[in-house]
């Protein structure tokens, strides 16, 4: 089994080091991970510029490792499409902070799971929520589990899964749940200040709300449980397409309008 | 009508203006658009460090206009929660190319509009396949009557639509399909080079691969219609929750053994 | 004559354009800046990644304007190099903001000069110390009586200019000096901060310690007079040479010493 | 005695802890580097926006290292005016390529050195021309003669000093020289090309250009011998002072047309 690891903290976070700790002695593992954190950053690709990327010494014996200056979802591109070559697995993470509800759109762990994921290989995207370090045992056995039972099983594939966990010991892990995107948890604010000659924005994260929508990753998470949310990137709105279908008439009349006469 | 329009071309793109143009008759147009060029940034935020913005002369009368040193995204929260502030409807585009499949989720186009809808807004990314200059006058004139209908309408709200159409005058368009979101387009490719002292990745994008699928963005498009395909941000793979829920107790299983004795 | 204008503002500043409406009548006029705000980027260069330019409609009728997407010593590069070709004068600024002392080390503004005068042609760097609007007069004035000066004397070529001028009208100044760079005028100082995850730092100017050393950039500017002081590229400390002989020897054994027997 | 190392090839680059290793016997070794190579970016720093510095394991026992996202000349004033404080010496290198002539403007690793020089350290660049990986000694060996010489005798201090090597061992230089800083050895040229949907430019360095001018860096080199460049950031053109002089009286009436009557 060939696994390829990333994530969006950068390569020198220690969560991405206990995937692959965790994962070496069942799979051939390769990392290409983002020099730098980028967390935010989604599903941003680099199309404009080329990137770099260093083979570096990897923290774990018997890796191959790359240290990528672009995004999580450059690492992953670059990884698949010319380093590494075709994988069995693409794991994301152990992210620092969850990545629940609508949070997920804009997760840089998430956005490098999904370039894994496109290309028809099982992505996992893994996040426990304000990482204790002693709290790096429950993700990483769940990801041997689970590396192994995507490997063997019977399972529909590709499989893309965001897992979170919440911070706590597995003695203290009320279950595994499997869940559905949540809402939002969090929301933007923007900081204004002055830098002596022109005004600055920053756009800061809020304090999570939870939404405990029942089913949700939110939800599992808060009442202690492991969330594992199967995602697609289908994101048609099943339930708008009667009401759009109502305007087309409209519509038609409105581009005829454009119509030279 | 409060109208926030944005893109990932940048404030220079003509396409823009053209929207401005077409609204500001009907709308209080306000326009927060990336500086820089920002196709593939797909989602992203920036969070690592502030952004500035400078209010920049419109190229439509009566249009407020900032030009921010960010991403798309970036553009749509600074305008939404500084600048301008609630709105009735954001409109990201006219993009020149395409987006439509698995690419929306790299899209700068749709990464703007995005911010719009979880925030409860109407959102539309507009963008017109190969753009041809004197082909503008379906689209401007489609959001038009869009604008008008979302705002009386007793559709559902928030609404995030993505419209594509070919590089067709109105009167060689074949008709307005409501379409659901179809495969890959494009892929990723890696081109490899050397500046003399490292090697450097350029990511690029392929030529696009048509997938016909019935009633897709892609299909509609291809047989010269305008596609309309409502988006949504609620990412779980339905089809996939059965199937994961008898991994559930070998998970447990996992977990067990993670714990101390 | 040919100009070529750039600065470390931006192209949107007001100062270049100024600066443009003085010498479009007597010159064929060029515009290469940054489109952002570049202040303290000196002179670096951008090796590592392509740039792009887009041609922009110019504020001033006849001139020929290109926006680019870097810093000012690439946009004095791209002009002199591709854009533009070979031109008589390269003139940086109007700067909002002074370049005294040892500042000019890190002055885009005269980072973006620099560049012409290592390719053999006169430039000058000129600022304003805290500009007010009203002000630009005596700064334009000034350049186009030096553009028909260097244009047609037979001075020595090339020379580049560093021009500061206190923030008066024409009738407020005390004269024109010929000045020595003098020491430093500003230091930096470190701000942090934490943005929830980790620290971050601002390198900020600390306010302007004036070093009034007699016949100095900063010295004639405190006396209200125009300071001119011509720069040059020998950054030999011809003074430390001698001391520097006496260690010859010493470092003669320590490189022995390095030697495999 | 405190050192302070710095490079612009980045954290990674074996020149850097080659230096760490000479010194960690006979100072205090504190490392503050970029985390990316940063070759060109000359003297700039970067004002705009803050950045991140992580502690990182260092390749050499009893060294205190921070990887820092920035540019050089930001590591150097984060050591010095933060995270380190004041040091005795500042050392830049080992730079991967020589940086002689008026190629040290734009080269980060005097960048670095210039930020140490202008708080009253003694700083030394120190490069060696197309490095071979055993060719590390020579300068090493300098280096550790250096800091010992400069830390006991009667130097005039700050001195700022660029030594550039030939890539050959100890026993195959033909010398130490205390030379003057030469004429370009590089110059930048524009390459162009397409992305598809707009060109780009690419500013590379041409072939060296070896200009001999008799005592400088350039001819040192080139006749094996190690080069010692002492710098100062005097710029003034002393040479220039007193043709300008002749310019005062005209510039004067220039100003003069500039008063409103």
């Amino acid at each position: 089994m060939k696994v390829l690891i990333s994530n969006d903290d950068g390569i020198h976070s220690l969560g991405l080091w206990h995937v692959a700790r965790a994962l070496a002695p069942i799979a051939q593992v390769f990392v290409c991970a983002p020099d730098r954190e980028q967390s935010g950053v989604g599903t941003c690709l680099t199309l404009h510029s080329p990137i770099r990327a260093n083979q570096v010494t990897p923290q774990v014996e018997g890796v191959t490792a790359w240290s990528v200056e672009g995004t999580p979802g450059d690492s992953v591109v670059l990884g698949l499409e010319h380093l590494v070559g075709p994988v069995d697995l693409v794991v994301s993470g152990i992210n620092n902070g969850s990545n629940m509800g609508e949070d997920v759109l804009v997760s840089g762990t998430v956005g490098a799971a999904l370039q894994g994921y496109v290309r028809g290989y099982n992505a996992i995207a893994i996040s426990v929520y304000a990482l204790s370090p002693q709290n790096y045992g429950p993700a990483t056995a769940l990801l041997r589990g689970l590396a192994v039972a995507l490997n063997r099983d019977s399972l529909p594939r590709p499989l893309f899964l965001n897992i979170n966990l919440p911070d706590l010991p597995a003695d203290g892990l009320a279950g595994v749940e499997i869940t559905r995107m949540g809402q939002r948890s969090y929301t933007e604010v923007v900081k204004v200040g002055e830098d002596g000659k022109r005004k600055w924005y920053w756009i800061a994260r809020s304090k999570p709300v939870l939404h405990e929508m029942e089913g949700s990753d939110v939800s599992a998470v808060a009442r202690q449980c492991v969330s594992i949310t199967p995602l697609h990137t289908a994101l048609t709105a099943e339930e708008s397409l009667p009401a759009l279908q109502g305007l087309r008439e409209k519509l038609l009349e409105a581009l005829a309008a454009a119509s030279p006469a």
